[in-house]
């Protein structure tokens, strides 16, 4: 099904096209968010700019289209019940021929508005798969949600069976990482595990709002390097994603589980905060 | 130093601009080549053809690209009696929103033409340093100029010094790769040696035409996984690179060397094939 904007700035105007210059389509040199907008005000806001704050620093992009993307975004969504904006921020036009900066490349703030169509009930949960293809190791760009996503578009090229949501990926070194476009979380007994992002892998808004909030209800957590042995033994097992908040997985290559009590009491816990005018609590998460 | 094109074309026509939406500037999801032409004649035409070629089966574009690559870059560099033509394949402007293919993707050709200044002469060879970033290793996508070039962009930010020439990088499990735009061949006694680049790497054009014609002239060469400790024992040390040919290194991180006999050799036997009008025998290689 053919999915396209229903509006596109550049830089703060109407635009459909950016140079042919532009290093992120060269090297993929940029930086991008997908964030779920309700009643025009965009959820988990906060972490999505820190997020974009922080690819910023490591990549060495300036910081002064952070506050454009703070009030652009809201105004694309203005309106919406309900909108999906992708914010893309880039190195630029590349102002000389090779990877070396010359220190005149001029960032670009790209925003999409897309629909957002109210999801099909999956209350049941996810069939998911593994991905034979694994991700490299880079602890520079890991957790960053940067524009190198060619080992996801090829790990997605994997299946097309459209009742399979998602893939679950490990790294070069053998330890689970998260999906393609999806963190995981495993129950193990009474505790809410995820990998731990320090060498690969996306660190996502939603990842970081139910390790918050599970640890504001005194669910023991853990963020640790998750091995295969791991995954064969989790009781519940589930997706998040800054779009579908939390996803139980049904069946993984065969395997099945029923939706499990943690995953439903977080997912209680999550609802309010997917609601408009929600705000997750900031350091003191009290 | 500011560089432009003098020259840009997307599918065949004079354009400077393409679809916010292509696929390149969000998930880097394209190939390049980057070819030296002398009186318009593309130099090592095959190899950079045979490496796209493969590039687009490897990531799933359709082939139907490479024969328009093939007309128009000499017709872009035609006149020019020095010109660099960039060539960049993307799999085209989004059809949906996230990393999944609808098949209603139209891959994009752009190609860029550079103006090619004669090179400084660089006879007593270039400083060069080592990368503190490592290469993540991903077999899938290793030696493909694709559009995921992060870790290049990152490496090269590590030093502004003009006096350095290049960054050797070592990849994620510690075994020498590459410069950031470069390869490296190393040589132990007799033998030519180059790291081998299953994991992660470029396979370049020129480290190929080097390799065939070190075989054809009855030199010992290896393509093997590559340690730090055999570059230590480098007794000459080389870089290649599809427009500077080889580049010997007169210094890494403070160790010095004379050019040496093998590199000099291998210049010499490389030369005809950088002139005009040459072509690199094809299999047979006689």
């Amino acid at each position: 099904m053919r999915v396209t904007p229903e509006a596109m700035w550049v830089n703060g105007r109407a635009a459909e096209q950016v140079s042919v210059l532009d290093r992120a389509l060269h090297y993929g040199d940029g930086l991008f968010e997908t964030i779920g907008c309700l009643e025009g005000s965009p959820r988990l806001f906060d972490l999505h700019l820190q997020r974009l704050s922080e690819g910023c620093g490591r990549l060495g992009f300036a910081l002064h289209h952070i506050e454009a993307v703070r009030r652009e975004v809201p105004a694309l969504a203005f309106g919406a019940r309900r909108a999906i904006v992708k914010v893309l921020l880039t190195r630029g036009a590349a102002a000389a021929r090779a990877y070396a900066l010359t220190g005149e490349e001029q960032q670009m703030r790209i925003l999409l508005r897309y629909s957002w169509p109210q999801p099909a009930a999956s209350a049941e949960g996810v069939r998911v798969r593994i991905a034979a293809l694994r991700l490299g190791e880079n602890p520079a760009l890991a957790g960053l949600k940067h524009c190198n996503r060619l080992e996801q578009v090829l790990a997605r090229r994997e299946w097309s069976d459209p009742s399979i949501a998602e893939a679950l990926m490990f790294s070069s070194s053998g330890a689970l990482i998260s999906g393609t476009m999806s963190n995981v979380f495993l129950v193990h007994r009474s505790t809410v595990l995820t990998p731990s992002l320090e060498r690969c892998g996306v660190a996502g808004v939603m990842r970081e709002s139910v390790l918050r909030l599970a640890r504001d209800a005194g669910i023991d957590t853990q963020v640790r390097p998750v091995a295969a042995e791991d995954l064969e033994q989790a009781q519940e097992l589930f997706l998040t994603n800054a779009l579908s908040g939390i996803r139980p997985v049904c069946e993984l290559s065969g395997r099945r589980w029923a939706v499990g009590a943690l995953t439903r009491r977080l997912q209680g816990l999550l609802a309010p905060l997917l609601s408009p005018g929600a705000t997750l609590g900031g350091d003191a998460h009290g």
